[in-house]
């Protein structure tokens, strides 16, 4: 009778899933990934112990190095089929212990700064001090030309385009000040470069993020000041002279052996590859929680769910935790060269690197009829309130594999961004800014869509 | 030129809105209405204005007087047609000054508990003192009936159901615990109710809500413990006798005179009336931000944006901040009761009432033929990621309107609830917890939905 009452209850409850009609067997399994994230979920205790074991963790410092060990380990204890390293060459770059930045104008009044170099920046060399030109486009100053920009310091104001509701529009909008806004001005002699940080949230939290110079171009220091600083210097730059101090002793080291960290359930049908994960790496100030650690236990989640449900998967299903997403991209773009050397066959790649927010659905990038694949999901994912399946971009650690292998699938986690450009490289991406529903959501999505390609493809 | 190249820019701007082919008047609207909330949206500094100015405003109190200036004075400040006063009779309650409780095993351990009174209970008149007999649910405790019961302190430990995508139905599922927890076993002359907190998060903030008593049911001390707390006295209890000793001071006082407070654009077709808003009141802990300071200052706000945009309404909308939504719905059930008294026609009403977070849609309480009357915008909607239309419920404030107004159509505002418990009524609900963009976004979607209501109906 007991067995007979179990049976007619796991039918009744896993009836009562389905929408409309009749659940099918998909249905059923991802209700079960969904329950198994939200009632016993591992993720959000692993991202605490990842912000907080371990904290920030840029490319080639030691914290990245303790990141690659915590990444192995907590694969190890999950027990799948396999964990390994795979050993990568990558940029060492170090904010040093010196940061400072301050505004002078011709009335003597002085006001402090909230700075942080850019990653990838010279220093100063000291204290450097120079008159301030301020613009909103690397356009702008190129009109302005070399006799006003040379010898002083350039201030890009971009603002975010708070209209946007995809706020990953408004950052891409401001970009080019943070990523070649110093090389540009380089080109016209400026001494240094201070932009608006990339942010929509108004306050005193600057943002860093990569800048990068064209060889034959002398380099610059170039910092962020926080959009609170921003609208201060702008409003004193609207009214007279300004002059701007700045000391930082950022620097470059020699390039560093560092490693992807890789788990893996084999499939049981193929040698085909399903790649998914997030980076490892973070940026050296907050704890990287959400910048990518939430794509970091995302995609462990997943593996661990998948196989704490006995999913018996067709292709191989291969997790992993990239290094140096931040600062050159060197764990994606080795992983794939490494990936076509070996002959692997890849056909699906999923990445989550848009924060530990509410999931919301997959941006799919491939040919029509791959979208139309995924989008037959659609409607059966609304019970799990992901509702957005549309053509889009996947993520920057795995797109280098879609140059080796153009008929691949990629999807990107599609991830609320509302709250994310508050935090993004800032000291704000802390644990205590990831909500651990949402993020067990994340996981769940990442499973779900996991076994949904494995399935199908 | 000048003009033309205006007019060539606002043309080619509008058509990029479309998501697929033309846009309409409809869309181009709705988009303005979304530029003017995330751009120059004044929801934020309102609700930091009655978080930080008033605070905590449980009604009867003074804080709550302080409210009802605070909302008209704002409204006044937009110049609509009318702001007024609505006088209503309301309960009083106060918490008191002292609320202590801690627990002891057979061992000598003792362990204090974070706890709050439920709104309504009675106080325990001194330290009061009971053995824990602890249930999961009104049924549990009334098998055991009252030899088990009489002269204990119930503890009901129902926890959220972690599963479930809809918070609100996990919480549903735990109410009557809260609600009428204390009543029961009173009924079983129970000396006093502990309860595990309506909580999704696992904290030390104990949680409130209204408790109700029977007429000649003797009542009982009825409080809240933290889900951390609760789990502690769970794991006590399952190992042997509990002693718990609480001590509150709480009491009812007599009814005060409050309002409701209102404001109007007037319609220039018809006396028709669209009535939309948010409460008013909130508990006595935290700061209301969420439940419902993010509803009073999404309504305000989408009222606000309308007539900045020139919006001529054809019925008359109509903006309400009730009072005393928590514990009694004194507002709703006046308002709608004197709408009925004066005769006055009213034809939809929309609530926000489910925190300022991300918004996701409407929930649609009407005929077949009124949802598909909504659901004909949720293509268009889907440009302002709003992605779920679907038959659901409206709001406690608005709820009376449909007992005399039965072929109104009602609508509540959809938002992501997976925080919403994290908060919800607990010292945590505070303007810190609450994103700027999140929730502009919600304004917009109100006044979004207003315009569209107004225009169809």
């Amino acid at each position: 009778m007991k067995s007979l009452f179990l049976t007619l209850s796991i039918c009744i409850t896993v009836l009562s899933y389905g929408k409309e009609g009749q659940p099918n067997d998909d249905s059923i399994f991802v209700r079960m990934i969904f329950d198994e994230a939200l009632e016993n979920g591992e993720a959000y205790e692993n991202l605490r112990s990842l912000c907080k074991d371990v904290g920030a963790r840029i490319t080639g410092s030691a914290e990245a190095k303790m990141a690659v060990k915590w990444g192995k380990k907590v694969l190890e204890s999950y027990e799948f089929d396999k964990v390994y390293l795979q050993e990568i060459e990558v940029p060492h770059w170090e904010r040093g212990t010196t940061e400072s930045c301050w505004i002078e104008n011709e009335q003597g009044d002085v006001a402090k700064m909230h700075v942080l170099a850019l990653g990838g920046s010279v220093g100063t060399n000291g204290l450097m001090e120079g008159e301030v030109v301020m613009v909103n486009s690397i356009e702008e100053m190129n009109e302005l030309g070399k006799e006003e920009i040379k010898g002083k310091i350039v201030f890009f104001n971009k603002a975010f385009d708070q209209k946007l509701l995809q706020t990953f529009r408004a950052y891409g909008a401001c970009i080019a000040q943070r990523h070649i806004g110093a090389n540009e001005a380089g080109k016209l002699e400026a001494k240094a470069v201070v932009i608006r940080s990339l942010a929509s949230s108004t306050d005193e939290h600057p943002h860093t993020g990569s800048t990068r110079y064209e060889e034959g171009v002398d380099s610059i220091p170039a910092a962020a000041i926080s959009t609170v600083d921003a609208d201060i210097l702008a409003e004193w730059v609207s009214k007279g002279k300004v002059m701007l101090k700045l000391e930082m002793d950022c620097r470059h080291y020699e390039n560093e052996i560092s490693h992807n960290v890789i788990a893996e359930m084999t499939g049981n049908q193929d040698n085909k590859i399903i790649t998914f994960g997030g980076h490892l790496d973070s940026w050296d100030v907050g704890e990287g929680a959400h910048d990518d650690g939430a794509g970091v236990v995302h995609s462990i989640e997943a593996l661990r769910i998948l196989k704490k449900l006995g999913y018996q998967p067709k292709h191989t299903l291969r997790c992993v935790l990239f290094m140096n997403e931040e600062n050159g991209n060197f764990g994606g773009k080795n992983y794939a060269r490494i990936a076509h050397e070996k002959g692997e066959e890849h056909i699906c790649a999923i990445e989550s690197d848009r924060g530990g927010f509410l999931p919301i659905g997959f941006d799919v990038w491939g040919t029509d009829k791959q979208v139309q694949m995924v989008m037959q999901y659609a409607d059966m994912m609304e019970d799990f309130q992901l509702y957005k399946f549309k053509p889009g971009y996947s993520g920057v650690d795995i797109r280098p594999l879609k140059e080796y292998y153009p008929d691949m699938i990629q999807l990107g986690m599609a991830i609320s961004s509302q709250r994310y450009f508050d935090y993004h490289h800032s000291a704000a991406d802390v644990f205590e800014n990831v909500n651990k529903r949402e993020l067990h959501l994340g996981a769940a999505a990442m499973a779900a869509i996991i076994y949904l390609m494995d399935k199908t493809l």
